[in-house]
C-alpha cells in the first residue's frame, strides 16, 4: 500500500512552532515562572483585545471540558440546552454536558447544513409552554464553524441570540473551529459572537496549532458565576496553567490563529471543488463531506487515503478534515483521486 | 359560568372504596402491622399471577419515582436512552431522568400517534455508530398507552424488544395508564410486556383508582441490580410501606385495575366519537385528543368545561382526559358540545 | 416465645385515627377533590399559626426527601454541609444529600450526646479556610430531637445559628422526631427554630402518627429558590397531593402532633428510669439507648422484647424506640425486664 | 524587601529537560504523529516494567482527574469512600469525589502524621453494619508520601489492604508524591503499591517535573471497568494524547522520576533538621511542616521566604515544600534562618 495520506482529523495535527516555543519560553525564567502566573494574568487582556470587548478568560486543556463548564454555568440540573442534533455537545462528548450540568436535557432542533435556525428555535419555544412538570429552558449552544464545515452568519448568529434572549436563555458557542469560521467570513470575530448576542465563547487552539489549550470566554462577564469552582472540581484547573495560558497568548499574538485556519480552509476548498456535485454542505471551513458510495470509498483508501466515514459506513458519505499542517503533495493527490471518481 | 366539568387530568380523580378500604385494614390489624410487612411481601407473588411470569416488584410513591428509578437500573451516566419525543420522561418529568442516571441522554425518535417504531429505533441505532466519544446505548423507553392515547399491538411491542435486545438495550414501559392500554386491547398483560420482550415496567395504578401507588416490576429479574439502593436514596422507600403495598395488592386483586379502566375507555370512546372529524388520534385509551381552534376551545370553555392545552395555546388542541369516576352526566354535555361545534 | 413486644422504631406504627379520617374525608367531597387542591394551599397558613411567623411549607412523603430536598435548595454541588457524626442524613440516607445536592460533602463534628455545638463549629470553620481547591461551606445540619434522643435548648440552636449565619451557612434542622423534642422542652415551636436562626425545618409526621408525610417548612424564604422544581425532578411531587396535605393539616389542627409525642415520651422516660446506670443518653424524647451487654440484649430478646442494636452487635447496646401507639403492658414488661437486670 | 524565596508548593517548579524535550520530540515525526498514537500505546509496557506486574495505565492532565476517575470506577453514587481527614481528596479538590463518584460519601478515620491504620479501618468498618439505609462500603483511599510529608512503610500499606479486601473495598492510593515516598523507602515501587494490595494508583508526574501529567495506574486490571468512558465524559480525553504519554515515558525511561525526588527530599530532610523541636510530622517527602508560631512565620515572610500556612494563620504552623528544581541558596538561607529562630 502507498504512503499513508491522512484527513482524519486536526486532533492529530502537530503543534505549530510559535507556540511550541511559547511553551519553552514559559519555563526559561524560572524566578519569574515560580508563584503568580502573569500568563494566565494576561488572557483576559489578550482574548479582550482580539473581541473588541471587556471579557473574563479561562484556560482549560479540552473542548469537552470548555464546553460543558461553559454549559454547566448556564443551566441548572433541571434545565434545557437547545442545539442542532449534529452538534458536538450531542454526539461526541459521550454526555459531558449531562455530568457537569448535573443531568440537564439536550433538546435537538434540525436545520439545513448543520445549523440551527432562529425561526426554528422560536417554535420549538413556542410549542413547549413551561411548568414545574418541564425542564426549564436556560441556554442554547450552536457550533462556529458547524460539525458539517459550514458557518454562520452574523445575522443568522444575531437571530438567534434575539430569540434566545427574548426568552431568558443565554448563548453559547462552540468555537472548536472558530478561526475557520471567522477567516472564512472575513469578519471580525466580535461580529459573530458577542455582537450577535454570543454570551459566552469556546474558543478552541487545539485543532488549529495548540499542544492542549482551549479558552472559555464569557463576553456576559455576570454569567462567570462559580466556573471557577466547577473547573477545579472536575479536575481542569491545572497546577501548572501558565503553560497551558502560553499556548493562547502565542495562538492570539503571533496570528497563527489566522493564518493556520486560512491555509487549512484553502486546501479544504480546493478538495470541495475537486468533490464537485458529490459535495454535501458547502465547504465554509476546513471540513469536507463528499458523498463517495461504498465503491469510492474503498477506491481512495485502497490509494493510501485515511478518513472517517460520516454516519453508517453504508451511507457511503467521507469526512474529510483538512489540518493546519496538512501536506500539499496529499491534498493535491486526493483533488486529482477525487476528480478521477 | 355553569358548575365546571372537569377534563384536566386522571390525576385528579378520587381513590376507589376497594383501595381506601385497603388502607384502613392495614392499620387495623396492629399485630400484624408491626415490623415486618405481609402486604408487601405478597407483591412479587400477586403481580407475578397477574402477568404469568415470576417478577420482583417495588412499591413507589409516584410515576416519575418508577419510571426513573427503572431508567437508573438500566442506564449508566453515560448511557442513551431511546424514546419518542412525546414520553413522559421526556416532556413531564423535569429531566428526573437525568438526574436519577447521573446524566444519561435522552435521544427522541418519532411516530405517528405517539408511538416508536421499530424501524425507526434500528435506522437510529445504525446511522450512530457507538464509540468512547460517544453516549453508550443502554435503553428503550415506550409509553403504553402512549402520550397521546393510542396503544402498542402485541407485535409492535416484540418488534421493538427484538431490536432492543439484538443491540444489548433493554426495554422499559411506561405504564402509567397500563390498564386502559390492556383493556383497549383485550390481551393478557403479559402479551405486551414480559412475551413481547419488555424487561421492566412501570405498572400505574394512582391514575386509575389509587391514592398513590405505583409498582416497578422487572420481569428480567437480573436487572434489578442496585434498585433498592437506588430507591432508598432517592427517599422512595416508605418507612410505612405496608399503605403503598396494600394499595397496589387491592388494585389488582379486587380487579378494579381493570373494571375502572373499562369505564374510563368507554366514555373517552364515546367523546372520541362525538368529535367526528376533528380527532386527532385514535382513542384506544382515556384520553381524547381533538383539534377545536382557538375558537372552539373557547365556547367549551365558556361551557364550563374545563381541560389542558395540548402543546400551544394557539395550536388549538385541547386534550380531554376521562377519569374512571368521571361524572357521567359531564361526559354526556361534553358529547353534545363537540357535536354541535 | 412469648408474644413478641416491639421497640424497632415509630417508623412501624399504626396512623392514627384522626388522620386516617381526614384521609377518608379527603376523598369524599369530589367537587372539592378535583382540579385545585384547598389543603394544600392551607399548608402555609396552618403551619405558620404553629410556628408563630409566615412560612413557606411544602409537603412530601418521606424524611429523606424532606431533608435532602432542604439541603439541595440551600447547597451547591460544591458545597459542604456541616453535621454531628451520627445525623440521619449521614448514616441512614443512603447518601440521599449528595445524590440531591449533586456531590455535595457532609463534614461531620462530634459532640456530647448527639448534639453538635456552636464552639466545635467555630472551630471546624476557622481551622479551615476556604479557596477554590476547598468545598465551599453552605449548610449546618442539626437533629431535633437527635439521634441520641436527646433535645437542643433553644439556646443552643441560637449559638449554633450565630456561628453559621456569620459565615454565610444556611441552618436546616432534620425534625423527624420535632414533636418528641418540642414536647418535652415545653416550649414554643417558634422558640428552637426561627427565633433560634433556623433557617428550614424538615417537621416530621409520619413518625408520630401520619401515614406517610412531611413539610419542608422554609422560615427564611428567600431560600426557597427552586425547591418545587427539585422536589418534581426527584418524583416528590405527588399527583394527588391533597392527600399529603391533608394528613399535615389534621396532624397539626387535632393537636395530635403533641398529644402524640407527649404519650411517647412518657413511657419513654419510665424506660429511661427503669434502665437506671445502664442508661447512655439522657431520655429527651421516645428513644432510649440502654447499655445491656451482649448476654442483656440476649436475656430480653428471648422473653419476647425486640429492638435494634446501636453500632456493632458486640458493642452490647439496645436502642429502644417508643411508638405514639406503643402498648403499656409492652412498656411495663420492659421496665420490669429492665430493673431485674 | 529581599529577592523572594518560594516554598510554596511544588506545583510552581518547571518542566525538567527531559520532559520537555520528550514534548519537542514527540511533535517532529509529522509522519509517526498523525493518526495512531504509540507514546499511549507504550503505557501499560514501561509502567509495567517499571512496577514489575501487568498493568493498565491511562494518562490524564491532573491529578484531580487522575484521583477522582480512579475512585469513580471503584465506587457507585451511592457507596463510601475510606480516607483520612487531611487527605487531598477530601480537603483540596473542591469535592470532585462527589462529582465523579455521583454523591459517593467520604467517611474520614483520623491517624497519626497523616496516616490511616488498618486498626482504625477494621474499627470503623466494623461499628458501622451496612443495610439499604446505609451507604455503601466501596473503596479506601490513601496518600502516598501523605499530605503531612510522610510515607506509609509496606507493612502498613499491607495491613490496610488485607482489611480492605476482607470488607470487599478496594484500595486506592493517591500518589501525587509516589516518586518522593518510594525513594525515601528505599524500595521497589511494587511493594508499597500491588505487592501490598493496592488496586489503583494514581502515580504522579507533574509535581515532580512534567508539565502536565499523571498516570492512572490498575493493578487490578478487572477494575478498569468503565475508566475510559469516564475520563471522555469528563473532559479528560485529549484529543493530542500523546503529549502527556510521551511526558509520562520520558519520566520514567530517564530515571528522573527517582533523581528529581531524590533531591527534593534530601534539601527537605536538611530543612527538618534545622527546624529541630519545631519540626510537627518526620520529614519522609519533600514537605516540611514547621511550628513557627505568628511571629516566628512573620520574620521568616519579612526576609523573603513565601510560603503557606497550615490550617489557620493562627495555629502558627508553617508548610515548606521543597521542588525538585529548588535554588539550593535558597535553601540554605532557609535552614541558618529556622536555626536562627
Amino acid at each position: 500500500m502507498t504512503q499513508s495520506k491522512r484527513f482524519f482529523s486536526d486532533n492529530t495535527a502537530s503543534v505549530c512552532p510559535q507556540i511550541l516555543e511559547a511553551i519553552c519560553a514559559a519555563n526559561r525564567d524560572l524566578a519569574v515562572a515560580y508563584g503568580d502566573d502573569p500568563w494566565t494574568q494576561r488572557l483576559d487582556e489578550v482574548l479582550g483585545e482580539l473581541f473588541g470587548t471587556e471579557v473574563r478568560a479561562f484556560a482549560v486543556a479540552t473542548g469537552t471540558a470548555a464546553n460543558s463548564l461553559a454549559l454547566a454555568t448556564l443551566t441548572p440540573p433541571y434545565g434545557a440546552i437547545y442545539c442542532h442534533p449534529e452538534a458536538h455537545i450531542a454526539v461526541d462528548e459521550c454526555g459531558a454536558p449531562g455530568f457537569f450540568c448535573g443531568g440537564a436535557q439536550l433538546e435537538r432542533i434540525e436545520g439545513e447544513d448543520g445549523k440551527l435556525t432562529a425561526a426554528a428555535l422560536a417554535a420549538m419555544l413556542n410549542e413547549h409552554p413551561v411548568s414545574v412538570h418541564t425542564v426549564q429552558p436556560a441556554a442554547v449552544s450552536i457550533s462556529q464553524a458547524t460539525e458539517l464545515g459550514t458557518a454562520y452568519r452574523a445575522a443568522e448568529v444575531a437571530a438567534i441570540g434575539e430569540i434566545s434572549h427574548a426568552h431568558g436563555l443565554a448563548l453559547h458557542m462552540d468555537g472548536a473551529r472558530f478561526a475557520n469560521a471567522v477567516t472564512y467570513l472575513g469578519c471580525h470575530p466580535g461580529d459573530v459572537t458577542w455582537r450577535a448576542g454570543v454570551d459566552v465563547l469556546y474558543f478552541g487552539a487545539t485543532k488549529s496549532g495548540a499542544l492542549a489549550a482551549e479558552a472559555v470566554v464569557f463576553f456576559n462577564r455576570r454569567l462567570v458565576r462559580d466556573f471557577e469552582l466547577r473547573r477545579k472540581r472536575a479536575g481542569h484547573l491545572l497546577s501548572k496553567s501558565r503553560f497551558v495560558s502560553a499556548q493562547l497568548l502565542a495562538y492570539v499574538e503571533s496570528g497563527v490563529w489566522r493564518r493556520n485556519a486560512e491555509r487549512a480552509n484553502a486546501l479544504a476548498r480546493s478538495l470541495g471543488e475537486a468533490a464537485g456535485t458529490r459535495l454535501l454542505h458547502p465547504v465554509e471551513a476546513n471540513e469536507v463531506f463528499v458523498k463517495l458510495g461504498v465503491a469510492g470509498k474503498a477506491s481512495l483508501r485502497d490509494a493510501g487515503f485515511e478518513f472517517y466515514d460520516w454516519g453508517s459506513p453504508a451511507a457511503g458519505v467521507a469526512r474529510l478534515v483538512v489540518s493546519w499542517d496538512q501536506d500539499e503533495r496529499h491534498v493535491e493527490a486526493l483533488r486529482t483521486a477525487l476528480t478521477a471518481l
